[in-house]
């Protein structure tokens, strides 16, 4: 059951459908013949009819299929007709794809439709965009693997989403004995100052922010030279924020519900809350483009492709986030 | 249910009853009246028997005290009378208990029970040693903190135990942004040691032990300069160690019955994993000594002292452990 007060006017959500030599596409499918995603979104692949096609196939399913392959087309196209709509400019034959395998091909592919994804939603046409799993292997070969939406501090952000629990992160991918240096009170405020707007613009009104901190226990030097002053100066700007609160308790009461989100100090201190509750149907939405992108935690799972037999509920849950976070309702309660 | 087999000889386990103004001799005589650790260990309370008398008259229940003074009674004693044994040495009488509140006598009085609890171990006295919840406050007054058994790199170690999961960690109350520097091949080939040999003293036999790494994904130079020859040089000794492995996934494997437990590098990489994972009835164990030393989670509980409503399930485990750990059985299966 999923409590998502459906809007008036559908959000327009599109789906690039990962690598189609992994089983992207089949996840997708699967989801977007789920009642509860018409109900809520118009779905739009971004991808290979062909492959897509070749999918729906090898499940049985049946559907037609509506191809658009310019931006104009939105605005022509009937989007009451019954079907599948798929946004397609012929990157990539079926031919191409080498199910199981990485290819350079597939990886270029999809370098492509992610940026198609991006430029569609920021022409007004894509409300949000939800990216299937990826081959980061093929994209390198293809050298387009900077087209993945990464995280760049004090400009986008990774949250991680897995039940009750979510985490922002204020560093990615840094080496540990960095982050102390890049932790300051210019980008700890503008970060909280980014997470209040755009929660607020998603429907969590009033978010309440629990900072974690960065040493044992919340205490030592970049709490309370960088960390506290911008908490502080966070509070008299009127944000809901707490902290900073000691590392290994505010995941727990953020799981209890005391807070809308935690912003981590760093990767593993929010990647090991997430990975150690468990919760199933885990998903990860970018702050910082004006849309929502969630993507899914899961890979391209080479070893299950092409049997019918990959689990579809953490892209369903990725979709159904892009669009009750594009109509402005808030993260959508799964289960 | 608990799971454990008796030995033949019972390990004599002394618990320190804890700061007398909380809730520690409280949890301790309510754990000491059940069935399971009657069967498994003989029990002996180090702390005042006038406030063990205190909290039996408070919880209503009935046993007769037999109070040693000094370690030669150990030997004159018979420990097959019913009832409950104190060794108490008169450090602390009733009047000097401040229910709910600090107070540096209490303190005091806890810091020599710890003392008294090592000595009577290291005389061969006790097979295993508990400590109840103290307060580091009170123990900061009377000058006695440093009585509580500390973590030291390279001789001693935490072992949190949550449910399945284990966690060593390599360094503990240090600044984040030093653990780096901490991290050296011959720490962690010595901790790994050190781990290897008291598991198979405790009963876990050729223990399937995983290092975390340091960075995202266990991929930086910590790893390729330190963890990396560390384990290469411990796997070639003989021992079943597996890593670095990435940080935000260890854990969970450890759940899922993978290894017997982990060794993280620092602090909170140990303690978020173990608090959000939240399984019920956590302890720690102290490694380095040559006895178990167990302890609970939580505090002295000020708010809900004298009530006779703590929750004893904690204390009842850290007993449970420590019996066990002693007899070389292994870590009890709790549930």
């Amino acid at each position: 059951m999923v409590n998502i007060p459906c809007s008036v006017k559908k959000p327009r959500v599109g789906i690039m459908i990962g690598d189609p030599s992994g089983i992207g596409p089949e996840v997708v499918i699967k989801s977007i013949f789920e009642e509860r995603i018409k109900k809520c979104c118009q779905p739009i692949l971004i991808g290979s009819v062909e492959v897509v096609q070749a999918v729906l196939d090898m499940l049985g399913k049946h559907a037609q299929l509506h191809v658009l392959t310019t931006p104009e087309q939105f605005n022509q196209i009937n989007w009451d007709n019954e079907g599948i709509f798929v946004f397609d400019t012929g990157e990539l034959a079926l031919k191409d794809v080498t199910l199981g395998k990485d290819n350079a091909v597939c990886g270029k592919a999809t370098g492509i439709w992610l940026d198609q994804a991006d430029q569609l939603a920021r022409m007004g046409l894509l409300d949000a965009t939800v990216m299937a799993p990826i081959s980061g292997v093929a994209m390198e070969e293809a050298g387009v693997l900077d087209r993945v939406v990464q995280p760049i501090p004090g400009q986008s952000y990774l949250l991680l989403v897995s039940g009750p629990l979510r985490v922002a992160h204020l560093t990615d991918h840094v080496p540990l004995r960095e982050v102390s240096g890049l932790i300051s009170r210019p980008l700890v405020e503008k970060t909280l100052e980014i997470l209040q707007q755009t929660f607020e613009v998603w429907g969590v009104k009033q978010p309440r922010i629990a900072v974690a901190g960065f040493n044992p226990h919340a205490k030592g030097q970049e709490e309370s030279e960088e960390i506290i002053p911008a908490v502080l100066a966070s509070q008299q700007k009127g944000l809901n924020v707490s902290g900073p609160i000691s590392p290994d308790t505010v995941f727990r009461h953020c799981i209890d519900g005391y807070y809308d989100l935690v912003l981590a100090m760093y990767h593993d201190q929010g990647h090991i809350a997430v990975k150690t509750a468990a919760f199933s149907g885990n998903y990860a939405v970018i702050i910082g483009p004006p849309y929502p992108h969630t993507s899914v935690a899961h890979g391209t799972a080479y070893d299950i492709v092409g049997k019918g037999i990959a689990d579809h509920s953490m892209m369903l849950n990725a979709i159904l986030a892009a669009a009750s976070l594009a109509a402005g309702e808030g993260f959508p309660q799964l289960n």
